[in-house]
């Protein structure tokens, strides 16, 4: 499988009343954790759009087990545990705090679209082609 | 059952470079939702803080079905279809455009908690209360 | 000149910890104002888009006079108080709440720019044609 | 004075349909220049808030020279000039791409307020205690 942890630092802005981050933030996470991981295998979000794919979520779903708060250091977990054999993709998440505590869970399905059509297509193999290697 | 339709309009800021909604924004729509569908019974959810009671989300389900666009109309269909029997109350969202085309359906659980000790709680009374009338 | 008052409600996702909407924030209750402004002349801004001209912004100021809450109804007025004479057009702000009260004054500069060559033109004669009888 | 210059990789929410970076997200990412420079010289801005002193934004100005693009590295360059001699403080913001160029450029003005009372107040002796030795 592709798997791998990005950080990043909550901002004030993605706090709200409560004093919490905002539920509504934490799809921003999942997709900082999903390019990251891209850009892990040596690909480039930008360069896959660039030549033409677009990679739209049709899926989400996520579990709210703790709050963050402001200035937590986020820890987000990233998996792809299936090579694309289709037009979909998946990805799992998990988001840990600096003290390791567990406080968010998700899945998303990303399907891939030709960026001038707009047509659902399979997963191209120029990607496949990047993260076989990862499931051999 | 408690159903209420409100609309938003699309923001600019909203999009982002697919030229679609993002679909980090869609949680926001549903809280609109929510909260409109709370106003439809008299229950102002900044009240509900107000004596006390906070409602974190705990669980969060979306299907993206069609994109939205800026500056479209999007009328978002709130349902609570079972009063609160316990800690937890369930909504469910369906999002069409200004031609009537379905573009999302979601679902989010949320729990009663107790703003000053940070405890779960049962649905307060004075909530089902309001509620309960919708219910029979 | 060119006035129009639009109202937006503060959405939970626009508060900030401090219990206030957060500053960043206004930026897109400024737009909605823009945005409104041209509709309320017969000027779809999605439309204006889809005929080659983008209008992104080159400057802005905000002063932050008392805070916006949670459910405020914000009136937001915007004002274009001079024909666009060349490649830049002025927008000005006001936001009150519910009760009178003036929360935020701003000012931002925009400018136009051809969509397909990222060019900065001047104001497009389609556009000053609706303009016009407002200043007349 | 006081200078210390961050990083944020654009996010892809962080865009809009233009391609660009949404001109209202400039003041989440002069926010974070804010805080890492609070942190740089010892200073938690979450401390801050917990010892009762809440900083709200009074002023605001940003000039965008040229877009940020989605993925873009933007290094944020945040400095404090001149030591709080009341109850501001002026913090003034670059921001430049990974090639170096000129993006952005702004200006904030904050107060010092009481968390408690929501009374403005000078700024506390144990931040100035900490800032002073920058200004000498």
């Amino acid at each position: 499988m592709i798997q791998t942890t990005t950080t990043v630092r909550v901002r004030y802005s993605e706090t709200d009343q409560m004093g919490y981050v905002y539920y509504g933030n934490y799809p921003q996470y999942f997709e900082v954790g999903r390019v990251e991981l891209f850009r892990s295998v040596g690909l480039s979000y930008r360069e896959i759009e660039d030549f033409g794919v677009m990679l739209p979520v049709s899926d989400l779903n996520i579990k709210y087990l703790k709050p963050a708060k402001y200035d937590d250091e986020l820890f987000i977990t990233t998996s792809v545990k299936k090579l694309p054999d289709g037009v979909r993709i998946f990805f799992e998440y998990e988001i840990k705090n600096q003290d390791g505590i567990l406080l968010t869970t998700g899945a998303a399905t990303l399907y891939f679209m030709d960026k001038v059509s707009g047509k659902v297509i399979r997963c191209p193999e120029r990607i496949l082609a990047i993260m076989r290697p990862y499931f051999e």
